[in-house]
């Protein structure tokens, strides 16, 4: 084995952890990759929620070292005919279902392959239909690990199916954007970037949900009263409306999918 | 050190992951094992659940390496006089208490000794009343991951504790079996094998629960319209009742211990 | 690379599991120190709780390899101007917020520096205000584990903030103690250590609450009928009320902060 950095898989799942089903992928991969190192991103991804899953990963891949392969199993059509993906970009790879769950990633990685996973001498046997994560996904990401081309997986394709991302809008005060994430300490997570606020130049910000003032836009959950809300650009780039100590989502009645506008402050 | 593998040891237990428990295992083992690999198969086995550790470690282990060390510590008797065990087959390491836990992996793997834990020099010291997971049973998994010989832990035994393990039966129709775990997303997994399925021929087939029709076997959850039930060969290779992305067991009413059977169905 | 074993980082946090948190700690510690080794003690502390996260690392921090870095990041001051330690003891080295989540572990361990953490050389870039546990602590645990010598992180500093510790007093009959921590399993851990029940002498002992005898002290658990209380000295090391195969602290109305006596029985 040459002296190099030994390759990580990271795992993003709805799985669970109650029972073993994370454990034996864990099994497959030490059983194929024995050098590897896996990393769970999370396994809690509520059943079948594909947006819930691509922000997770979306958020946290860009952390890993380079060659690291990113696997990824939200899978609500598993035994039915949706495709399964391994892609290569300029820095990492991703493996998963071809139903939306790796395409917020994608959107900023530079993608130099996709290939269908068809080659059964990459997958284990038997393969069941419930399982795909254990029997198909696991053994071609500890494949992609130790080095196999990602052209011996299956055939080339030209695009995979994406989640519709919205961009925020521009509005006659300021930038409209919405609610993607709400975690699980309460923080209500926008899709509006350090960009957004940057075009709104240097006056002091505010959150407006529905016509009526939210909070103010600061530095850090600190800066409001304990209690209090304040929304910041939280550290997975985008601003957070949070409460100071307290959840944001249950004391505001914030949602998935609720618009916001962020606007100057007018004195 | 020789260049191998480095030795992986599987932990199943039932000490939740709220508190330190599983993080000081893991401490002691990478003090005494410090190139093995730990890997969790679960924590989340119900509070001295014998029977639902049992299940988890019977389905997951045979999907890890050769040579792995599956730890188990399901054990509501700690610091009683149940006797602690360590069992070699052809292919793994056992190590538990000897309660019963480890029964079931052991139904089908051909055992080669079983061995008494009894030898202080592997155990940490001093050895408390209440956590010997970390104090005996993590030390000796280490030991035997760094190839300590099973026959220096203690003196040999013939056998172990067992939890009965009920066989499905034919019917007049068909054949009966039962639910023995449900897992956390609801499906109900049953003692019925591929084989069992296999005898009752090329039929479509059908599960009857209390004398009415339940749903039929197909190929995969969504086989069945979302919110339907369908019974299905499962991952763990038994055959489960599922409900297309819902939970059985909720919407069906299914326990553990309900007997069911599977026909033919005659048109 | 020199022949030896991989440095050993833990984590204790209060970012839970749920989302992507701890996932990125470790791939930050994972691009900085590819060969380290990163166990979890708990990511469970409940948000904000110094005394919880404190108590964890106090009993836990011991059982790890000589080496070891314990990460710990509980930090409801995060973005505020709180300071930010690294420290290390004969034996470890920790890393944290400084305000007094560190210093119960530190009460038993032999301080040899402490370091302010302000070089942003072994910080990531940009550091967050939200999120300084991936972009500073994380970083600066896996410099350390690499070997970074500890004063290149910052100035030195004379002492940390501390939480009360509040030693057990005694009084006329025995010693008086408090609940320090409930765990999972609802058993409620006390103050009191071996050392208290020596100085109480031979005879045998019981545990009692607001003026009211509570349970014996035995040696296990199992030393109680089932479903009845008992007093033993823990795996932590101190005195521990359990309720054999049942919930202590919900059963007898136990909570942190109650103040209880260890006294002789007068027969």
């Amino acid at each position: 084995m040459k002296s190099k950095r030994p390759a990580v898989i990271t795992l993003t799942t709805d799985f669970g952890i109650t029972d073993w089903f994370v454990g034996v992928v864990k099994g497959v991969i030490a059983r194929l990759a024995p050098e590897s190192r896996v990393i769970d991103l999370t396994h809690a991804v509520p059943p079948g929620d594909l947006c819930s899953g691509a922000f997770c990963l979306m958020t946290g891949y860009r952390f890993f070292p380079k060659g690291t392969v990113h696997l990824t199993v939200v899978d609500p059509g598993v035994g039915s005919n949706r495709g399964m993906l391994a892609v290569q970009t300029v820095n990492y790879f991703f493996v998963g279902p071809d139903n939306g769950v790796l395409s917020w990633a994608l959107l900023t990685e530079e993608i130099k392959a996709i290939h269908s996973l068809e080659n059964e001498a990459y997958f284990l046997s038997p393969v069941s239909q419930t399982f795909q994560g254990r029997d198909i996904f696991a053994p071609v990401a500890a494949h992609l690990s130790r080095g196999v081309p990602i052209r011996r997986l299956g055939p080339a394709q030209n695009d995979l199916v994406r989640l519709r991302w919205n961009e925020p809008q521009a509005t006659r005060r300021g930038q409209q954007g919405e609610i993607v994430y709400v975690d699980q300490f309460g923080n209500a997570i926008t899709n509006l970037t350090a960009a957004c606020l940057k075009d709104l130049g240097r006056a002091k910000l505010q959150v407006v949900l529905k016509g009526r003032r939210l909070c103010a836009v600061g530095n850090s959950y600190s800066c409001a009263p304990t209690g209090k809300a304040i929304a910041v650009l939280g550290s997975s780039g985008f601003l957070e409306i949070a409460v100071n100590r307290g959840n944001a989502a249950k004391r505001l009645g914030l949602c998935i999918g609720d618009y916001l506008e962020v606007e100057p402050i007018v004195d």
